[in-house]
């Protein structure tokens, strides 16, 4: 099965990934960014419905001078402060948000074709950051906080520090040997709670569209680490393949 | 037509505000965020498509601690940062986000049951809120941050120091007599732009939802100024009258 949805990410093609019945329970439409397209972002509020967040890795986010919204947030009110405590979050010990940005050359930024373009400008400063002398100042040139696209950073060492969506979809965007960026979003079920597993295995068969188990991913990755991470597929000159075809959304 | 949305507001119907053709030139669908509901939250995702975001006034985030994004993120960068420069944004000077939120009882924080319990105990906050001791410290007890509702905070004074989303539905739903905050989000078009005011006003048709232009809000607030405020239909109490039956969303 992650062999599938491997090849569907490679090809710029949605996947859904549900994390795990013990965790959010809940499954995310996930794109690599650099497939980002407008219609991909409509396909994404429409059948998705939660926040479109785009995940960038620990060491993109400390080169570019992004760090998780929870430290900014007790820099603001006080290392011990009450309105960031996270004690009695259901799921997790931290949520993974960043900054929120858009693109200097969007106009509102929340239309498709904004969010289209601060997101796969986004990947594409990814790609050509790491030989930057100071892509911090380069990045703040490109794109402007606060802003409509929400940004999350993957934990260093993936699942072992933890496994959300965000780690799960950035692992396999780079497994997939692409740019490291994904972008998700929570799917929402007319019942007024998360699509349940069933719920999203069904859009899945309806839309032709990869599933996979967050247990899957890490098993993966269990056997990755064995291998020296042997299974990610950068060119030694760290530039990445990009396809040439998109297929449609079904 | 004013009249007209404004008997909207105060039944708990969604109304639909176009700010002005020469600023975001976007429409948002507007409710009393104390009439929130998870179905109103689902046709908000659905029907909408961007940002679902609630507006507090000013006096409120003073006293619960809530301040402006792009002031905590000046602290954090810097005074004159170059990532929260603003002077190239197409149509403001300044965006109104804050912090954002998940009441303390959600699970994942963005099913539409999730989100209508953080919008809907934000507005019972808002109404007692004036009169505890300490505010930002009960403040923090129901609510922490980061969460899946975006705050955002409307300028004191309303349109004199900004004339977007914020203030022209925190104005609506205060003249309506009603919790001065307004659940909003942005109307997107399948055409990838945001709508265009004649998309959003066949929408208002399709639905028999109430549309209103920014400049009738803006000429009603100037006709206020010179009474004094007096269309505020505050009870001298503090109180709010709620609407017994909420109707049906067409």
């Amino acid at each position: 099965m992650i062999d599938e949805s491997l090849r569907s990410l490679a090809k710029g093609r949605p996947i859904l990934i549900f994390d795990a019945s013990d965790r959010e329970g809940e499954t995310d439409i996930v794109v690599p960014s650099q497939f980002i397209t407008p219609e991909i972002v409509r396909f994404m509020r429409k059948n998705g419905g939660g926040l479109i967040c785009t995940t960038v890795k620990g060491d993109f986010a400390r080169r570019s001078g992004l760090v998780y919204l929870e430290d900014i947030l007790r820099n603001q009110y006080g290392k011990d402060s009450e309105i960031t405590r996270t004690d009695d979050m259901k799921y997790d010990k931290n949520s993974s948000f960043s900054l929120t940005i858009n693109h200097r050359s969007t106009f509102t930024g929340i239309s498709d074709r904004d969010r289209f373009l601060t997101i796969s400008e986004l990947a594409g400063f990814i790609s050509r950051s790491k030989g930057l002398p100071d892509a911090r100042k380069e990045f703040a040139k490109l794109f402007r906080a606060p802003g409509h696209v929400i940004l999350l950073i993957a934990r260093d060492g993936y699942f072992s520090e933890r496994r959300g969506h965000t780690e799960l979809s950035t692992y396999m965007v780079e497994k997939a040997g692409l740019i490291p960026s994904a972008t998700i979003v929570e799917m929402l079920s007319d019942t007024g709670n998360s699509m349940t597993r069933a719920e999203a295995m069904e859009f899945a068969r309806e839309h032709s569209l990869s599933f996979i188990d967050g247990k899957e991913i890490i098993d993966s990755w269990l056997n990755d680490q064995g291998n020296g991470y042997g299974s990610f597929r950068y060119n030694s000159s760290g530039a990445h393949t990009f396809p040439e075809g998109i297929e449609e959304i079904g």
